[in-house]
């Protein structure tokens, strides 16, 4: 490397032929590194020392950090910090990294540092040896960009890394979880108002109860996931307070005063969206909270959609001796030595994948009580399980969406019939004649197998009156009597 | 029982002094109960039927239900559905219930329908039989009040329990829980403030990390409770909206148009909360998504908590082999072996307290994803964490708060001897002579057990440059060096 | 206090009549206790420093610790440590404590100090004073019989805790749970002979499936609560190793050669527990793994019993628009405003019991998981949840057998009509006819409405075939058809 | 396809070469499948419906399925039921599934139907096709070798998808975690021996105690292991249990008599394992209760070694200002911003792996509650937590051994300040003082800041007396003083 300043760049392509390992340095000492690949010694090191089951840290982390990597470079650039040419280099390299150009250098395990510390060699390591690269440099040399020196600068692992979490977790949700969400919602609530008139048993404690809409029900889902999205918005909202300009333990130093703000206001307008620096750097990189609450409305939102697709399977059973109000589309064949058996296979996905989110509640819970003094070293088991069951719940309400609900139908024969043959339609007669003359008349309708009707008969109630009060349709909505307290016996 | 209208109501105390038992009955037939006791047929059968451990159905939830009976009696007296003086005799009896006055009579266990179905009728039967009482009638005749058809009148235990769960979690939550919290932070708060000059060693991943205050440590406390109470307050604010007019199924059904509204307006009046009708009673009665969301809120406190307690009882270890940064009041002897030992058991206790609640969290989850089509069965399962959580954390943030923070002190001599003798210092020098020589000079110290300083002096830092940067005071701030990449080697 | 040496023990009953406070002592000074009970400083300055909730030491617990009291008294006077008049009369009011008559003294809380050393000095403290008593002492003169000094002779917290919880929890185990479980088991079995006649539709994702008899259904159940059983029984005996003469940290200190041993021979003889010592004393003071498994047991023998639970309410729905095939025992009646309304609420508190179990098991592993060093300080709160799982099951277990199982009867009429027009029998024609033909019928049944036979018949299948192969009794066991591969197309 | 009877097996690799599409088709219809590939349509259906997130299911479920499908067609072969050639041409591709060459051709996502048809179906299409090529056959003609009818003859994936999940799981517990958690016990047994008689001071509650050795100390650890290593072993073997026979439901239906003995003994060859047919098939079929007592064998594991790593860290905190008793070998830079830090890395990577099996009991306790009726549907949502848990723990443990704690040292000088400077050595001087004389000593050793022999002296202890009964290494024992209740005051 000849020149310091204002070296040319060169126009290559992403990517390294050279073959066998190339020497990498860091503080430990020397190290063998692959020569097709940009990351450095530290990297080199964590694979050896962590290559633990098949997890590997998201990449979704990596283009984040790209973000946070470009606008440290942008803000350090500006106050003269970095020479412009280096600046400018590292934010074209970033770019490289925030549009997955370099996610095949990206190859450490969750399993490592608590801190994300390796994640973020391998960031600065590469973006190193990828700007040593364009300038025709010699990789490994860390010259003319060194990984800590410069493209580290004014940043610990302690402030990036939670930078990136919460901007990767934040962009998974608002760009997919959310809208999945959304389109779900959408869909039943179509249903619901087509369905709106059609009468149907309700059910309480698995029970023949009073009767309701099946778009009543429906429409009770679509509350439910009306105040998810809300909580999952409300919740993601919090990651957009990140910990950058805290570095090593929240104090900011070896960053310049400002750094943080001017960090955050880049990140805004790089990512679009209200990136703010946290109001307390201690409690960012202390905590993980707003990890643990973005979590918490995943898994809320998954206690919703577990009752949603459990009521779904159920009344799709069939077809014969179920419940069988609602058809499902026939995706698949369901069983491999039954013929012709059809299951409700999205219901039991979306039922699993709810389960998983449920159980990663407790890893990220666990993980987040963990932290110690000035560092959550959690971060890897709880980025990894946030984003994990942001994308499961993002493409299961897709797949439960068009594959189970948008195709389903109602069986209306079986819907009015339970409604024929249903004795809990007596409720209504409850206001009228007293619960305990009520009850005696179910009873005897379910003793004697006789219809509602014919036990009201025979106890007393006259055809005039029963026709009167016992609609189904109307005991569907308040104020279908006029309810007033029985004169005593 | 002679007059129905306007009989006279006794001034009788609450209590029976009859002996034996007394028969009461219900839809099944006739049961025997204790004479000295208001309750009815069900509340009897559910005692035989689900005498269960120990676990009583708290009686917040009783006394929530005294407003929920009283609201539904003023709407259903003011409309003219009940003679205004049943409505009155109602009232001043659910009064009753209100203050605790009946708490004795309210026996049933949590494990018990999944509906609260039990608890409501034992409410209903207790009010019902206290009334009659006051007019001189007969214990168990169910007249003139009768526990379904006045004191239940409009309303299902499908509405009412939840609306009772709300109301009683809602009341722990504004009443002990956010109010425990709040006084801990501020507790924190002023120690962070009274510590704000003095400088201690930061650590990361257990190990000594750069330096910061000890206020600021706290600050980082204080922002994650912060966070802590506004999610509470959030998530309970979500409570407000209550099922009541749902009645069976969320229809409505026997309840007057308008029910739900009107009893929400008496509600708020009687307890000052600000209580709105649910949006959707299908939602409010199929799930108990908003409670599964109160605890999620309590659950990630505790998670705060966990981090809080665990730091101090670290920060207090010793005496002469721990950290020694912080000394506790020495509340009880520590052991029954070891004279002399004092240990921090308030730490200790609201560890446990979280793990609890972390704990319970997992219950509250699983019951909330069970519902099924029109109810959710597992109310008494939430309700009872729910209020379990609230309390526990409550109480322990306040014997924390009283028997831990308040009389704590710093032990300055062991917080300034730890800066002397830290290597991480070194991190000051960074920004001057560059990562890779600042990594040597720290293995250099620790290698050959030097100070940090003479490490530095013995690998070409001046002593000028020295004292000039590595200041512990001007690193727990940023801006501290006029930071600049140090030239490439 | 006048002789030392065998003074008269008074014959006095447990109590103390005094009224007002008393004056006690302990290495932090004195204190003002209750003059109407026994305990001395230590329990008094708990009850100030930890009236957290209402959670409260398990009795259990206590009377565990009387055996270990009276184990280490034993063993002590007979190496001469103490004067035989001691050891025998610390043995004299531990069997006090043992048989309950001493309950009302242990009023400490759950959420105290993680070792348990405030109810192990509550224990001290007691026995000490009614000891005291006995001789006609001065109660809080700790003379002639010292808490520490005697009570506590060659003991700590940190051995004789965990021992006590040990014994607990064996003791609940062996003779409520594990009883509980094999009743359940044998009248589930009892109905499951009764019934192996009687063939039924099966069910697989909810769906119709092939058919079996009702007695292989709940043959099911009997193998898993046989395995769940085992289970509990076989974690339940890793808890008959105790820690019992490791005294403060596991190496013995203040305890004579073989305490260990020869207090778990006495413990023996009085439980008539096979108890041992522990095979490493580090182990069992640093850890509280035995308990972790011992209630991850319980929380698997719930998973059988929810799964059994739910089954039960499933097939109960109805009564005429669920599956209808079992009915259960009209307990209590099931709605406050559905007249004659019944529902499985047996089966739902078993299912909110199982909750409870596994949302424990979250906090006793968390709890297991912080030990440090050489103690785990999370006790209380494993203890507790134990002691409640353990109960609540057994409990449970008793009432949904007295009260849903073996009451339970069959719907046959319901039963049979599934099995006749279920589709699924095709499965049978399937080894014959293959199964793409086998799957053309049964799609051409379901979207024609036809039954089977018909469906058979009209696409090739001679009657005589059918009558012969689908036969649904003969469809409930291996070797129905002689099969062979179909011959290709 | 011409000639049923004996075609020539041709010998062709794994792999088709072409390109485009392929049409197949099941009961459903026609599907284009990926030319280059053997799966079917029901795999390509799957793949449609069910590409959610980045699971699938592990390839370790079809290698044990491989065996499963060989062991069926060398039963059914030998029986007759299959022509001989068949049975032989299915066997010699099921061992290219066992032997890993056909990993390619297995897709789907773990988020699937809950029996795990799917995967089953796409075992049977595969080897279906495989076989078809080897006869130089029509691929997707499902001649002369069917999916169903030949490669699935006498199964069910209800009965073989447990099946392969119990032998997966078995052999990945036997061949990978069980090894590594006993070679991990073995390196903490070496360093316990080589450490035996090193004094160290013992911490509770994080505070000073009596001392033991480092030796002892790690005993602790090395008893604690053997427990969970024996729960492992114990848990596994219940896995050895298998379905297969029960087909459909559990009845065995389309299954000749001894079917499930006959593969059992097979697999039993095959694999090595003693694998016999289940106790009860409605059990192995209805529920997965042995898979969930693996699991929870596992998380209780997972407690241990959280607790081990977690002393780890902290035994090994510092350099400067922590407990500084252990030395870990430098894997790697500790931080990007502070020069020369070295973290505990491999403890924290383990914690997270805990934690991370944590929270995947609770998935499998709940995917373990849900079954239904005849058939658990959470199947795969329980195999793949199981297998990651398996594996992760596996290899943590390797690493944890490798890169911590077999290059573990003292910092012996530390360790012997620590124990001179400690006051809890006052302990033993109790039996000989009494308890309440040794609280005053240690008292006032802290208060002014003295030794604790200098205390002593200064209360009336004679140095004879202090240098006979305070030896540290004496303290590590029982019996190591006279003990005898001290006399009364």
């Amino acid at each position: 490397m000849t020149a310091e300043t204002n070296p040319q760049i060169l126009n290559l392509p992403v990517g390294l032929s050279a073959t066998g390992t190339r020497q990498e340095f860091d503080s430990l000492g020397k190290v063998e590194v692959p020569a097709n690949h940009y990351w450095g010694a530290q990297t080199q090191r964590s694979l050896l020392h962590f290559n633990i089951g098949h997890d590997k840290m998201p990449l979704e982390v990596y283009r984040a950090y790209g973000y946070v990597k470009k606008a440290a470079a942008i803000v350090n650039t500006k106050a003269g910090r970095l020479p412009e040419w280096k600046g400018k280099l590292i934010e074209q390299v970033a770019d490289e990294a925030i549009t997955g150009k370099l996610d095949s250098e990206f190859p450490l395990y969750v399993w490592q540092t608590g801190s994300g510390t390796q994640s973020n060699m391998n960031m600065n390591e590469v973006i190193s040896n990828r700007c040593i690269q364009l300038v025709g440099g010699v990789l490994g040399s860390q010259e003319p960009i060194h990984p800590n020196d410069h493209v580290n600068m004014g940043q610990s692992s302690n402030d990036t890394f939670p930078t990136a979490m919460h901007i990767a977790a934040y962009k998974m949700a608002v760009e997919k979880t959310i809208p999945a969400l959304i389109k779900l919602r959408d869909a039943i609530d179509q249903k619901s108002q087509q369905w709106m008139g059609v009468v149907k048993i309700g059910r309480t404690h698995l029970e023949d109860a009073t009767p309701l809409t099946v778009g009543q029900e429906w429409s009770g889902y679509v509350g439910a996931l009306d105040d998810a999205i809300a909580d999952v918005k409300q919740a993601t909202e919090g990651l957009l307070q990140v910990a950058m300009g805290g570095t090593a333990v929240g104090t900011g130093l070896n960053s310049p005063v400002g750094f943080g703000e001017e960090v955050a206001a880049v990140l805004t307008q790089l990512t679009g969206f209200q990136i703010k620096t946290a109001d307390n750097k201690f409690t960012a990189q202390g905590t993980l909270d707003r990890m643990v609450r973005a979590h918490a409305a995943l898994k809320t939102a998954a206690v919703t959609l577990f009752k949603i697709a459990n009521d779904m399977r159920w009344l799709g059973s069939g077809p014969r001796t179920g419940l069988m109000e609602l058809v499902f589309p026939s995706n698949e064949p369901g069983s491999s030595i039954m013929p012709g058996k059809v299951n409700p296979t999205q219901a039991e996905a979306m039922l699993m994948v709810c389960i998983q989110i449920m159980g990663s509640d407790v890893a990220v819970q666990m993980g987040g009580a963990e932290g110690n003094f000035e560092l959550n070293a959690f971060r890897p088991v709880i980025i990894s399980n946030y984003l994990h069951s942001a994308l499961i719940m993002a493409d299961m309400c897709d797949h439960f969406r068009a594959y189970m609900i948008e195709g389903a139908t109602l069986n209306e024969a079986q819907i009015k019939s339970n409604i024929d043959r249903s004795v809990m339609m007596v409720t209504a007669l409850s206001p009228v004649i007293g619960y305990d003359q009520a009850s005696v008349i179910a009873h005897y309708a379910i003793d004697k197998d006789l219809t509602l009707k014919e036990a009201a008969l025979a106890n007393g109630v006259t055809e005039a009156l029963y026709d009167q009060v016992v609609v189904p349709i109307n005991m569907t909505q308040p104020g279908s009597a006029d309810i007033k307290a029985p004169a005593s016996k």
